[in-house]
């Protein structure tokens, strides 16, 4: 098998093990953690689904591999929750040691791609990453209000803490901010969100 | 919240439960069972990373989504092992009811594309379905290769029926048919495969 065929599937491989990274999110129906396999293929499959509600127009293939790639850094760095404050300091230098050693599994070119496209989503400048980062932060709201909002009850979590991260939605989608805004407000009435 | 959005958020939530559906491969290192989320997930990652092997030019948004919700029936149907004769003799009508179900949660256009995307991946008959149903068929098999061919082992299965299945590789990509060869032939000489 010529090279560059082989260093491609040894890298298909390789990232068989972010099933194995575990979330903080439950399944719906208050099932078991989400791993970030399944957390990405769900993004992706909504951001194809809610397309119309982006604010901008996006090219469709690149959200859906920004959506599928972006957590590929946790199979070396592990998963850090949004609301994790002190892991969040050293996330950025865990994902970037990650991110080295993960893309040069590929030939020169695909290391490039990737890092890139990775890059990409980190940045959040361009409209395609904006809209990926909607769908990330959507897509474990709807799992976890369909669950009464038990990971925000089991972490203690402030709404302002929510409205924070959810800023990112308002850049991707103005229309599913306000469906998440509704969600969060629901959440603050019910008590399954601090009102702080 | 506007009725069509309201649908497509409900089916977001509905199609949660793939992460439920477990096949017969396992994860690589001798893993758990992987289920459908993930493995459409692996498979749409891997449509992106290996498109230059694709037989012909390839719309690779399209290819990316087929591969995203191939599996969605199963969350009424069931996986149906591709060696379990008894099981794929009611698979089609299983399948047709699950489709109609699950779609039905849409807004009527989409039900309307997203049934058509479904059906364009059964039939093979687009040079998208067919390199998606190469995907389909070389993610269980690279990681069962890892495991020592051990899924095969386990059902006792032999290596014509591979073959037989595999032929859907050929004609989404001669190239990584070349690659299944090798590893059909090495699990022979191992005795993961029945030589029959």
């Amino acid at each position: 098998m010529e090279d560059r065929l082989k260093k491609q599937l040894d890298f298909s491989l390789e990232i068989d093990k972010e099933k194995n990274i575990f979330r903080q999110t439950h399944l719906s129906g208050h099932g078991r953690n989400e791993n970030d396999a399944e957390h990405a293929w769900h993004m992706a499959l909504m951001a194809y689904l809610l397309r119309e509600w982006a604010n901008e127009e996006v090219d469709i293939a690149k959200v859906m591999i920004l959506c599928l790639i972006h957590d590929i850094v946790e199979i070396d760095a592990g998963d850090t929750y949004a609301y994790d404050e002190e892991g969040l300091k050293t996330q950025k230098a865990r994902e970037e040691a990650a991110k080295e050693r993960i893309f040069s599994l590929l030939p020169e070119d695909q290391k490039e791609e990737f890092t890139a496209l990775f890059d990409e989503f980190e940045e959040n400048e361009t409209a395609e990453a904006r809209y990926a980062h909607a769908m990330d932060n959507l897509q474990p709201l709807l799992l976890n209000h369909s669950n009464g909002g038990s990971d925000w009850i089991e972490h203690g979590v402030a709404a302002s803490k929510v409205y924070r991260r959810q800023e990112k939605t308002k850049l991707g989608s103005l229309k599913l901010y306000e469906v998440t805004d509704q969600i969060i407000r629901q959440n603050i009435r019910k008590g399954s969100l601090k009102d702080a």
